[in-house]
């Protein structure tokens, strides 16, 4: 048997979800709404985005197709029209309405498609606290997928909105900047080494995960480091002041055609003015923090930079076995700062593995060893976007902190810079 | 001195807008948006589309920019960024916001916008109460183009949403169909005969008219004939069953090549179901009337439509002509039924001249010899867009009646099908 | 009865095709593809242009479809493949080959498509001479139209080649600049006055006319005067150092977009060196020549430069009556320059209003009253394009000279530059 | 240390190029044009693709770049427009013409860019026999990297000219169908199997490799098998008549979308007709082959086969392990076949590793662990490309057997089918 390096920490049995946690989680999505107005909600800035309101009804949705239908005897929904209207890709339960036409529905209002969540909370709460139905863990691991896909969608919701109010001249304030933002000085670049050999990901332990976590699986690793935080703001303005931008050599041959082709010259929600540079926030247009994660890049613009650096980025499987002893803490979206904050000094590195931003890794997104999708609809999850697209770990300063966990993987486009996406960078040793 | 024909019935002198006329005509386009929500009132379904907000905002930045701006020393704007968001097109007074991006403004809010109206209409009736406004005939005119304008805008308003509503498969419904359309039995169609010679069209005497309804200058006609109605529902499912959307000999080349591109099969709107053709319609889907006049078909359609009856489209000037003695009365937006209405037997023809459908002619939309457009920023309401738009005639169920007048030229290009339009054939005589 | 002003030229007998003329047509277009290599004549720079090949087959493709088939009892087509492959738009005789594809075939080779040419001719001369063929006029007549036909494609074939070469980095040269290009010192420009009324437009006489062309009849002129000569390159350049293209209020609407889309700063093949502006010709990069029409401006662009002149362009009508009495002599085809050239000082005025450039109208390009295409086919010539495109007049530096007449009317639509496309400006009298 | 296996046979001593050896890959390539017309080289299907004409220049400005130029004191080059004009995609060398564009340059002509390569010819055989050349390892580097690219252009020569001629409705045939293809009858698949465990792959030993094939690595392997034989027409036809490309559950979430989009209903080049499948091949239009290696699928294809197979695509590791082992055999572009042939029975498994088809992988192209890219130009040519691209494993009956090796790693777009490419599935063991 070969030596297991990284091994995750024993965790706790695995809690059920009970009707307490199902309100609490559907609860924190509709607190993202109280700063909103209902034409807010009903808005798409883009093909890759969905209106506020559509993603309050997907998650209604998702419990009414996945739980309540097949579960409760003789269920009727909400309206059969939502069946079309909020199936976002599942083709297996019928025909999804066009995502780019998500913005296009002023019906139903904001108004019915909160009572939609509520006729939907009536059902879910009577059914969990349906004798025997705390026996069905086929029945709760749904519930729980339904809990965790509408903990996906809080973030979502977030930044396809912040999307949407960059549009809008007037960049429209979500709300006031919350005191507290840590701005304890940075110390340098750290290196957080790791000897290699043969290691286990994926997720184990009673806790749950999402299929694409699994099977947990040996990997080879050789000797590598990782940098102690994120790069941050002031260390990009020295990439772009070095011609980062505007210098073939350093980027992906399709990396450099989107900076040409998008006209980047910083990172989206960056603008230049008399004062400096500046950047859209929840609380408006806002100095750029000079310490803080830099945040809106795309994978393109994280290998670049990476490579500007002499480094490269780490692979998914060299995050995880570094985050697998750290603790789940970090500024998640429960501090409500929802911006990237500097990580200070101190503490025990590597700093901000989790919350911030999310980390591109140099892993294209795939299957594990041994994957299978989950039968049913259901198995359309993850499964089918397992292409074209690319690994990043760790959560945002938009990710509530209880969806998070050292295996989880999330996956995004090469060009995708509208979510919260930072850069760690890596190294090989010897 | 040669002949002239059709000569415009004599006018009363013309009235100066009042605070009053300026109050009810402000007041019509707010009820307009009576049965709409904020969320409908924010979404833009095409380019071509505005949001029902953006034109409630857009009239009153007229007024605030042409009109109060250069008439009130030291007038302060409502707020500075309108100016930017509510140009439509007026490039000499700043930079419009762009069009296709109208529909990602949440902000400013719809009551926002209803204060904005509320502001500007407060100065406006101060303004025109002010000792001496009455004899400032320049600042009058003006201040009667901005309600002809908002008059124009309150049908777009209306065509807008229609196609807004059509992108939803909720099917919304604006209103509930209003009792009295008129179902009288058709009678066939007449030819109403002119001897052609030379005429004056072109607006006369003391009314408002826009620019391009002028100068009032001499045509040649040759003698001809217009139908005594507009084409029927009944008649175009003729049309269509005789293969009309598939024969390329009935069409323009760029008309079969809208076809093919759009999978036109039927008039905008309609759709097949098990009981027969249906319509959209503010009150929802409602069958398809046979005697209605056929509506929302683009210039290509109405072109191969006159084709196929062996006739062709009237011009613009035969129009005129026979319209020019016939009092403008007819199915406009005043009664309410916002949909075409079958003409009934009797009475004076030709029919429906006013109201019911905008009738598309064969003049391509240009400048009437010796056109001049205003000096200044409003110079640019209607020159610039003298080309590769087609000239419509007769006003429409959705526009005001008081708007319109036999001299009045509306226009659209060659595939545009979201407005009120119809078809009336002509034919030359001899 | 009405004056009649600007009547034609009386003309003599129109003397039918013979074999001679059939081959002394065909024969000149050939001779344009002497300088060429079977690889020019393969490539498609754009879909609006085609390959020198494909012209030459296309046109051998009309004798044989509309001509050939028909007469010869038993005829065999030379290869059937060659019917879909070398059918432009008809679609009543089948389906044709998509023309942004026409670069795509190299098979048939150049050589192949000769051999075809050699077919055809051999066939039409021996139809030609058989006995009786001269008394069937109708026949005869459709050997003409494919004459004319051809004529037309060989300007095409020279416009598109100009266009594909100048795709080429290496600009290559056609064949050497031909000595003797007047350069005449231009007098300034005078106008040459009309003093309207009643006048008749359209083909009359016995000679070869397209349907477009009739039915010849009236127009009501106003008092208008046209410029002696067309607009000049250093007139151009004076527009230019004004801000001609900078400067919204001068254009239409979907002009100045153009500008803006296209990035126009000058003429089509205009190139800023350090020498000054060069222009791309046959003949290769060559000095702009400032007494020279200006050419390859769209419709658009000659609209702005006629509002900056504070004039306007003609209507095809004014055209047509100055031009009707006047000798078709100038700058074609045969004189080898394919180059517009300086007017020069003297002679009858207007000048140059044959040859050099087409002179864009403000006409939009439609049917004249009473107008009915041809029966069969042949009727998909010219009447399915009469819409958003504009009328163009007189021929230019690359139209053989018997192919054009006063009454002609080439057409283009609004933003096509790649033509031999110039200016005239007209103004109102009074 | 752990127990390596699958290592790479010994190899002989690596023979430097010789001029010998430069003049018969350059010949090979010119042969392979020996069927085509000089317009047939001209032309360019989509931007994807290349004239071969520019194939023919482009290997020409490798050698002249990146040897002639660099060795020869004053070298001149052949004309200082084709730098431009032939650099594919060397950014630090200079600005290279747009790849959509190169379909546009009739000249320089065949005849010009055959004179080029005899002119480089003519040079780099003097250099290489100057007394000195051999002993300069890095100069003869870059020579056998230029004549392996030329081979590399070779292939693409081929595939692109295939695409393009199927785009002409004649279905040019390329050559006459070679006799001689095994049609030996095929056994039934069986599974090869690999116990798994640490590995090594890449490169090794003296003879020449890509960059993109070091550095040779450690991987770790699970037990595996692989097909002994790819996927037949016969078996695709299965798929395909149980719905293959009509069931979203087999496919990837992007792969059934580019199945709708590009309207996939068989492999690329497959044609339904009366007599049943045809497929376009280098000898015209052939009946599919029921034994033949499926090809020209994309790996969206390939992995919708795989799992509708209850199987999955091979690892490049799993490939490479497997292969490493075996003689580069096969159907390659020598035995003049063009199209992918039987596997017959008998002989080692599995069987056509090497040659026939392209093998995709379930490997996303990405650099090896270590991978650095060479100093300057030649830097440019692998790694640039390490994003949104598939492995592709063991060569075609398009490829030059020399160029082959197990460690060989090609790479297309996960939607691209006009290369030679197959599928071998492969399965987990336990």
């Amino acid at each position: 048997m070969e030596p297991l390096l990284g091994e995750a920490r024993p965790q706790a049995p695995h809690p059920l979800p009970t009707a307490q946690c199902y309100l609490t989680i559907r609860a924190a999505t509709e607190a993202l709404c109280a700063p909103i107005s209902a034409e807010d909600a009903a808005l798409q800035s883009m093909p890759d985005a969905s209106p506020a309101k559509w993603h309050l009804a997907h998650c209604s949705w998702f419990f009414e197709t996945f739980v309540l239908g097949p579960s409760i005897p003789g269920y009727r929904v909400f309206c059969p029209a939502y069946h079309h209207l909020y199936n976002s890709y599942y083709q297996s339960v019928g025909s999804p309405f066009p995502r780019p036409q998500r913005g296009l529905l002023s019906r139903p209002s904001l108004e019915e498609v909160v009572a939609y969540r509520r006729h939907v909370d009536g059902c879910m709460t009577d059914l969990l606290a349906t004798p025997g139905t705390a026996e069905r863990s086929d029945l709760l691991g749904v519930v729980e997928l339904g809990l965790q896909h509408e903990q996906q969608h809080q973030e979502l919701l977030l930044t396809d909105l912040k999307h949407l109010f960059f549009q809008n001249p007037l960049r429209p304030c979500y709300r006031a900047e919350a005191p507290g933002r840590a701005l304890a000085p940075l110390t340098d670049r750290a290196w957080c080494e790791h000897p290699g050999g043969i290691a286990r990901i994926g997720h184990t332990g009673p806790g749950f995960c999402f299929d694409n976590e699994q099977p947990r699986h040996r990997r080879l690793l050789e000797p590598f480091a990782l940098a102690s935080h994120p790069v941050t703001n002031s260390e990009w303005m020295a990439f772009m002041a070095d011609g980062g931008y505007e210098r073939p050599e350093l980027w992906l041959s399709d990396g450099f055609e989107a900076v040409r082709a998008g006209g980047w010259r910083a990172p989206l929600y960056w603008e230049r003015e008399a004062s400096g540079w500046q950047v859209f926030t929840f609380a408006g247009m806002q100095p750029v923090g000079l310490d803080d994660p830099v945040c809106h890049v795309s994978l393109f613009e994280a290998d670049a930079f990476a490579r500007w650096s002499r480094a490269r980025l780490p692979g998914e499987e060299e995050w995880e076995i570094l985050a697998a002893g750290a603790a789940v803490e970090g500024n998640f979206v429960e501090r409500g700062l929802l911006r990237p904050s500097p990580s200070g000094a101190g503490g025990k590195l590597p700093r901000q593995l989790f919350g911030d931003v999310w980390e591109w890794t140099r892993s294209p997104y795939g299957p594990y060893p041994g994957y299978r999708p989950p039968e049913g609809a259901l198995g359309e999850y993850n499964g089918k976007f397992m292409a074209n697209q690319w690994v990043l770990r760790g959560g945002s300063c938009a990710t509530p902190q209880g969806h998070l966990r050292a295996s989880y993987r999330n996956f995004f486009p090469s060009s995708a810079r509208w979510q919260f996406t930072g850069v760690r960078i890596a190294r090989d040793l010897r």
